[in-house]
């Protein structure tokens, strides 16, 4: 070695579980809009699905005129859709719930956001026809194994309503970032849902169903439902459209620091309408300043903030975010807490300390 | 693809921070008591040195009789010792603090383990001598940067006192699992110092300085210290011997579990002695059982243990480790708090669901 070795910092993914492979971003230290697809957070309710895709064709049957099964290259070759979204777990920041829950413990990278293209499933939907009493589609993975409360084998499976499954925002995705969907992330067909939690957008589609009532698979009707209460059911409902949100991404909690220029940043995001204003609270929440937003927010994507702050006086300071979206939704101080913790989208909090 | 693909899945560093480069083991999803280098946690205090190797040499100077400077090729050609070693951060698990305090959120990872094999200090320090005044060994890295509490350029120097500098099993380490010490960890010559926690186990060493009184420097006589008070510094006292200390690394807090048959497994260490006992409670500490230790447990090193649990019932259980050493040290509910966060050993404690 001759020359200085400059040895390369990266981040890498946070590892909650590996069987199966629960794995989040570590959102703190990513800049900008689109998540490389190794850094895409990885959750799985089984493991990876045995899998050959040299005789992958996707049906779509049920209430549906036509019957069809559809190839991939079918499927590439019809009008293409491509769309920025952020993808968001539902249990993303569940650690943070107060009383803490069960469940993987989720920090807040959960997460993640890149361009996905594909073909409307409205496109695919048309050429099949939906009988007048289609209620529900039901799309199932290929993915299976034991739940935790049950022996019996499961396929993972989830239903949109109609009015859903025909926005032409709602696609069946075949790339990621301009490149084949990551196997991992559900090559060679994953359901893309714009605006809800990501549990809708089901990887690795084996199969699509049109049904007349309403589907109750264990991932719709057992899991990725509110329960409000943590000794019984009264209450339920089901998790759906993306809440209202704001991570704090510089500094970090805890952070000890030297007065000084310092550029807060930070991501904001909801699942309806658009983001349209970010708040930076400096004192705990008594005084709250606007953000600044550099981008158009977008539907479906997350909008990076900043605010330009001068650490002059020594101390400890907690820092707040709140984001306000188009809807009029607003983050609150606290969480709507329900048993399985879902959902969390209370303002952003971390606490530093300048030397 | 006609065979069925199987996806590599594997657990990563956790990222604390990347300027300094901090990361931390993925300590739960580890087996057995070597870490292989690519998994082995980072801290640093600086960015990583520039430097060359292609012209290194280290300087014992200072209160010696006969001041010298070793190439690598000395070093390496004199009687090695090889040792296997637990290097914890200080900081290890200082997340767990209540109530909490600044500094880097290290959970229960910045801690591993591997071979360390170089040659005893003392056998460098025979060869200069030492003045009858030495009192304490400087060690100077290549690392350097600013402090948060200060606009001033240090160098990462620490000392020891004679007797520790002076042990046999205090070694100038030049390989780590077989290989040489990977840059980032050292290389070419990084201080082994086991026992202490790791601050202690400078890396990088650029230089050796023998002197008649206590080394204050700021990462011996600011950081490094205890201070048990929030608000003053009365009873300070500097970090030095690794505590008693135990990690369950399965099952995972808050994990959800169905009735069956599980193998809870951990590990144990301590910096003085040796691992005699650890006990796993399995109804939040009212109750204690012996954990096997498959293997002799070692000074120096982390012993495995497991524990069978048949978990026949239903409902939320709080299993606790704790260890026992050889020197009559015990781990205890509560941590010592002191305002840094360094050295917590309380029993570890997961909470887990039984569905």
């Amino acid at each position: 070695m001759n020359d200085f070795y400059q040895p390369r910092i990266k981040p890498y993914l946070n590892t909650k579980s590996l069987m199966p492979e629960n794995q989040e971003t570590p959102i703190q230290f990513l800049d900008g809009e689109i998540v490389d697809a190794p850094l895409f957070y990885r959750r799985n309710h089984f493991s990876y699905p045995p899998f050959t895709s040299s005789f992958y064709f996707l049906p779509i049957e049920g209430l549906v005129y036509t019957p069809k099964t559809f190839s991939l290259q079918e499927i590439y070759s019809m009008p293409s859709k491509t769309i920025k979204v952020v993808l968001e777990c539902s249990g993303d920041k569940r650690e943070l719930f107060q009383p803490k829950v069960f469940g993987e413990q989720w920090e807040k990278g959960a997460i993640s956001q890149g361009i996905w293209k594909g073909v409307s499933l409205r496109t695919l939907l048309k050429s099949t026809g939906l009988l007048p009493t289609a209620k529900e589609i039901v799309f199932e993975g290929y993915d299976f194994g034991e739940r935790p409360d049950s022996n019996q084998i499961f396929r993972f499976a989830r239903s949109l309503p109609i009015e859903k499954a025909l926005d032409p925002d709602t696609i069946i995705a075949y790339e990621y970032n301009d490149h084949p969907i990551p196997f991992k992330h559900g090559f060679p067909l994953r359901l893309i849902v714009p605006g809800w939690y990501a549990m809708a957008s089901v990887k690795w589609i084996k199969k699509i169903t049109v049904i007349d009532k309403e589907f109750n698979g264990p991932f719709q009707a057992v899991d990725y439902v509110y329960y409000p209460n943590k000794e019984n059911d009264h209450g339920k409902f089901p998790v759906s459209t993306i809440h209202v949100n704001s991570t704090i991404q510089y500094p970090l909690n805890r952070q000890l620091l030297h007065t000084g220029l310092y550029q807060i940043k930070g991501i904001a995001w909801t699942g309806k309408g658009i983001i349209t204003k970010v708040e930076l609270s400096l004192d705990g929440g008594q005084t709250w300043n606007i953000c600044q937003l550099p981008t158009k927010s977008e539907k479906y994507s997350w909008v990076p903030w900043y605010f330009k702050w001068k650490a002059l006086k020594k101390g400890e300071y907690t820092i707040k975010s709140k984001a306000t979206d188009s809807e009029g939704n607003v983050q609150l101080s606290e969480p709507f807490w329900n048993r399985k913790g879902y959902g969390y989208n209370a303002i952003d909090t971390i606490e530093v300390n300048v030397e």
